[in-house]
């Protein structure tokens, strides 16, 4: 017996025991697959809003580190913004998102049927596309500033049923932002301007009301705070809304951020798509809070469009 | 009356207008709060094995359009196994993660408090976490590679009372990998070195068990299927394990991945702290699957250490 | 050392050495109690109708076991509406129940609050009080029959976000009555009046729709099904109402048993109460089935009432 | 055209009419049929052990009402056995059952499947059983004392994951009766023999040991507190049992009554089958408490089956 052989014969037998081992492991698969009952359904009541809020975990330290504007930093906003539209672009079913500082509330029709209601589905698959697209669209807004470690966000499912409890929701998130951007806008330009330290900042405000620290801002500043962006005072909506794309008037439907009074009830009539039966609306120019310019988040979308439009 | 004090005066109305108006947002935040009642207690049974594991959403299409290489792109593994370090450091309590293909799987010590054992603050914090260091360190693997859109993960929690249970779970993740990984070694060498479509290696394997593809690809390519990198084969298990880190001897406690076969008794025997009272073991240079080279992710441990150190 | 001295002594050590056992004993209560750290939560989301439904655990054999007459016990059925009226005496949040057959369904207002709106107590509370309830007035309805085993009730908990949904689950019930009542009517009748077996009956039966059967029971029994007691046909619909209970026109409210077409509109209309802010109707006289006689489900109501005022 | 034809006439328009109402009704039935859509899926994790606790629904004055015996009313524990029985001979897969006072816990063995683990249909039907079970036998144990209200019970589901769990939980109940049992015998005492009122009686007793009691039982009463009935000091632990049934040692499986310390590891070793793969034990005549007596619950199971046995 030759050696090719030999060596032939030594793999075949190596190759047979191979064959019962892997046989074995083939087997064992279907042996352990009952762990997977351990899995339990997790499907959520129809009929009820579902609202997902991600909250930036740790972002007072993320912000220092970062060096992030004070009171407001515009672009660390437009990145949460970003990362909200991207999700949104994903679940056809959110029908709005709202964001302030480092949290972002994402609504989905009552009626959604994604990912059948599972609960743990729609939370993970959220928070990490939201987490993911802050990620990899921080260099498109933060410029030159280097990511020190990895952001994260945690997340929460909480339903509603009635329309006025979506609401109220909402609503108490954009009284959440208003009491502390008046504080924050306060504290900041004492500490910047007026150069005290923290403390002395934070004495100063203690037991302040909210028309106290309108008047500290006033007297001491000069600044009207109404006159402040809207974006730092009430937040962002982001709606989707049928927008004027081009010269010819074609229109396209669009993710637009909007920075209004959703407390009122002026809001919901505006946008009545939002608790009707549900499509999308228009999108009216008088809501650019810049005059003509549009937002760059739209702009950027219609830069996008036409890129793909060439594409196909 | 001059016009400054007139200005004064309406500035001044204005101002009281609006503290009434920001009296009424506080008041109206308060009578918002009883939303927050809406979120239910979801705080997971005490004594049980807590399992989350991450899945990447659509990866079929995402390594494809990232041009992961086939049937096992290394780096695109490595990237995975740095975002599983990156949760691992973050939760002390994760005592093995345990990766294939485009998952991760981590697992919590029973008597884990973190968080109070909350489940959507679990799953929403390690999914995001894991997306956001997957997202951050994808230049560190890929290189020039740049990434095309945000790639998302799903996740999910499931609870396993015994350490047998556990056991099997872990088990058929590692079965589940060998099935794959073999399939997939044979087809991609029919398809890139046989010159088959993905149709013609589809037939060619329909009905062979896992022999058959062993013998294939040993007669036809001259691969002995064991001889394939263990992280191929078997996945990773990242584990805490105290490691020598400089020339004398001392040691620091790192993430170090192995590729050992997890279902056989011997893998629990010698990592015995898994399932006894819970403390990182020693981690055996044996372990090392490249000879006397230390793994690159316990290098790059090593290496911040004393970056840490120095600062320090 | 005399004797009771000695016996004295002997006991006191058993005394000091039970002392010790007994603080062991208590000290261990401490030591377990974490064990009721293993209870979770399972308060129901709030602003939501929950209903309760029990059902007769295989009542085919009881009422086989029990001779019910067929195809409906007149006594029977109002045992069932004295039990459900027991729970509604109990949980004031109750606003209305309906029964027909072997099942009765118990509607807690949205805003209810009792046991904090916690599942598994409302659940097994009511399970427990309508099986105890008609357990124990059985000889009240059932005379000399005797009870042969011990009767059981399942139960579950079901939300509904809506009013809408609310109404198409009641509706759900009475459809469904309506359906069974009808063929069970038709094939009683054939087998007890026409000498059929049940499989000829059955077989007589299959395929025909509503109308046939109508026209069956006209044709062949001289019966008109419409004719036939509405508790039968619509089941029973119990709620609070203002009764007349003396003849000085005094007003109690009391739990009425109605038997109306709940599918249609009208009934909400005439009980607005159910769906508005709610308080207890007028109960209207033109609702008592039976002409001037009030069902005896409320005259006994009355009886005890009458009862209570001389003994205060 | 004559009467007859007219009334048939008329009677055939009106049936066409039902026909048509009712059809619609049908359609309606599956019209409504969605809102079963709302159940949500209860099934319990897979290899937990699963302990049901009924509890009585104010007992304090349920006890008054009913003349219960001070401290303890031995007929109406054995009621409370009796109704535990009717449970346990309905669920074969509950393995123990503990009651004490006016509490009953039940045992599933981990790997039950009855009712595919829903935990709404096993904690309804257990608690529905049960109730039904007391309210039946109530005359069989208490005589002419009539039932004045229907007693009820509330009923928890508590999972343990391992052994150790589960034996700290029935500890903690065992612990409790002690505690419990020996302050009301001191307390009842200092009542019915010493004539204090409860407040005297009350204010004695506060802050003193277990031992305190003891010696207070001993000293003022001749009670020697280890000397009363085991089962209102350790309270009643049901197990099925192989019991010789007749005169020729044949066995049957009954449920048989003890009143052994659990707390202890001998417990477990005795009834080593609880613990082990499952099957029931022998039961051991010195396991009876009244020396040569069969407990009486043992007795009437070996009645019935006499009675079983005759009839087939």
């Amino acid at each position: 017996m030759n050696l090719s052989i030999k060596l032939f014969n030594s793999l075949n037998l190596q190759l047979k025991t191979k064959r019962f081992l892997n046989i074995g492991i083939s087997m064992a698969c279907s042996r352990y697959e009952y762990v997977k009952d351990y899995e339990r359904d997790d499907s959520i009541l129809p009929n009820v809003w579902i609202v997902i809020r991600v909250d930036g975990k740790g972002f007072h330290k993320f912000s220092k580190v970062h060096d992030f504007e004070k009171p407001n930093d515009e672009k660390a906003l437009n990145l949460m913004n970003n990362a909200a539209q991207t999700v949104m672009e994903e679940f056809r079913d959110i029908i709005l998102s709202y964001g302030q500082s480092d949290e972002y509330s994402f609504v989905f029709r009552k009626e959604t049927n994604v990912f059948n209601r599972r609960s743990s589905k729609l939370l993970s698959y959220v928070t990490s596309l939201f987490t993911s697209s802050y990620v990899m669209n921080w260099p498109n807004w933060m410029g030159d500033k280097k990511l020190q470690y990895p952001p994260c966000f945690d997340g929460r499912v909480v339903l509603y049923p009635s329309d006025q409890n979506l609401r109220d929701y909402l609503s108490w998130r954009q009284a959440d932002v208003h009491i502390n951007n008046l504080y924050n806008t306060a504290f900041w330009n004492l500490v910047l301007k007026a150069g005290l330290t923290n403390q002395q900042a934070e004495a100063e405000l203690r037991g302040t009301f909210s028309a106290d620290k309108n008047e500290l801002l006033f007297s001491r500043f000069g600044i009207n705070y109404n006159d402040l962006p809207a974006m730092f005072r009430k937040g962002t909506i982001l709606l989707r809304k049928k927008v004027v794309v081009n010269k010819d008037n074609a229109k396209r439907q669009l993710i637009v951020p909007i920075h209004e009074d959703l407390i009122r009830e002026k809001f919901w009539k505006t946008h009545s798509e939002l608790l009707g039966k549900y499509k999308p609306g228009e999108y009216d120019d008088d809501e650019r809070p810049n005059g003509d310019k549009l937002p760059e988040l739209i702009s950027r979308q219609i830069a996008n469009i036409k890129l793909d439009d060439k594409e196909s």
